[in-house]
């Protein structure tokens, strides 16, 4: 029998990056998950994040926790009032790049990644990026996907001894939210383990307002699937 | 006047990382340091890095806590016995590199000094990686250096929104230890300040067996000058 490959999965605990994992697991890989706990507002994701890697039976979940409020500059870890029933992709600053972007975060993410696959041999990297929804953030497109993946062929220690290839695979790069969630369905991910709204109420219901929960909801729509999780103002 | 630019620059409190600290000060720039606190056992580093901050006057000092035990394997931050008395480059398992490495330490310090040079409006990150003393690290290689660059080149706001070039200096990349101290010695760097040892003793005195101590010890006897720091045992 061949050995099993190691892999490791960025988590958040929202539907793409469980669509990655569900790839990964797809593709008879050991997962290693790595989800990262940055002073966000909406800490749920750690949560959910919890619960998916244990209903996949992950062969090992990281929680990092990073403090990234140090940088400040993003709604997502600071305080900044996360936009709400704006035009999806209007909640910018002037410059087109979303508020609720985070000065570095991708990079550091995948750092830690790094590391990780280094001590599991692990010799890819999944990581849930989409550039069509988030075209505003530089750290979701191809070309620092490559970049990343370059410097990271240059970083460990099996780039250096035995001339081992690390991949980042970002299979959802060029997909929309709708395809991102008819794909997820026919891998059988349970999207009701799965959270994005930006700012939910106490019960963990999603807000049905910010960007996050409008874009889900007009995915889910166009994908003719019903969103299983629970929204505070049942959308129209 | 021309406006101060900013740089960032990763100080550990070692004799490296401050005289890199002294290079950018000469350079009239406006300093951002960034030291990382990552559960190694010489937390002396992080209290050494705050003396020198507050001595160089840098406009502002990040300490991030980040956990890099997660990711085992390695001297500094694991429970393997520090390496003492052997050949300098000795100390590393069969591959060459040392026990000492970190999985990915590089990638993830430059990726929160990257965080901070975006917040600041820094065009410019000092490290003060050595490629010759740690030949062994694949993190302290020149196409490492150059790898991070063209990543952050597409990774942050001021690379999308106005084609602004971050440059990643490591000006100590080819110096020996002794060319380091020189130099350092030239910019007035307070090498009392700083810190080499990975097991110092419980009052702060290196312990003058260690690699690092090894290594310090012959740079500044090859360079002619007495390092002012404390040793356990006073070195022949």
């Amino acid at each position: 029998m061949p050995e099993t490959r190691n892999a490791v999965v960025l988590l958040s605990g929202g539907l793409d990056s469980t669509t990655v994992l569900a790839i990964a697991r797809s593709e008879g890989l050991r997962i290693n998950a790595i989800t990262f706990s940055y002073g966000q507002r909406h800490s749920g994701e750690v949560e959910a994040a919890r619960r998916i890697a244990a209903a996949n039976r992950v062969a090992r979940h990281e929680i990092v926790r990073i403090d990234l409020r140090a940088f400040g500059g993003s709604a997502l870890t600071a305080d900044i009032a996360v936009p709400k029933n704006r035009e999806l992709g209007a909640a910018s600053d002037n410059s087109g790049i979303p508020i609720t972007y985070v000065p570095a975060r991708n990079t550091i993410f995948l750092s830690y990644a790094l590391g990780l696959a280094e001590v599991t041999g692990s010799d890819q990297i999944f990581i849930g990026v989409n550039a069509l929804d988030y075209s505003g953030y530089p750290d979701c497109r191809p070309g620092f996907i490559e970049a990343f993946q370059r410097l990271a062929n240059l970083a460990t220690r099996a780039s250096v001894e035995t001339g081992t290839r690390l991949r980042i695979r970002a299979p959802l790069i060029d997909l929309s939210k709708s395809e991102i969630i008819r794909l997820g369905g026919r891998l059988g991910v349970d999207f009701s383990l799965t959270t994005s709204c930006y700012d939910p109420a106490e019960d963990g219901s999603a807000c049905g307002e910010c960007d996050a929960c409008q874009l889900r909801l007009k995915g889910f729509a166009a994908a003719g699937l019903t969103d299983p999780i629970r929204y505070l103002r049942q959308p129209a």
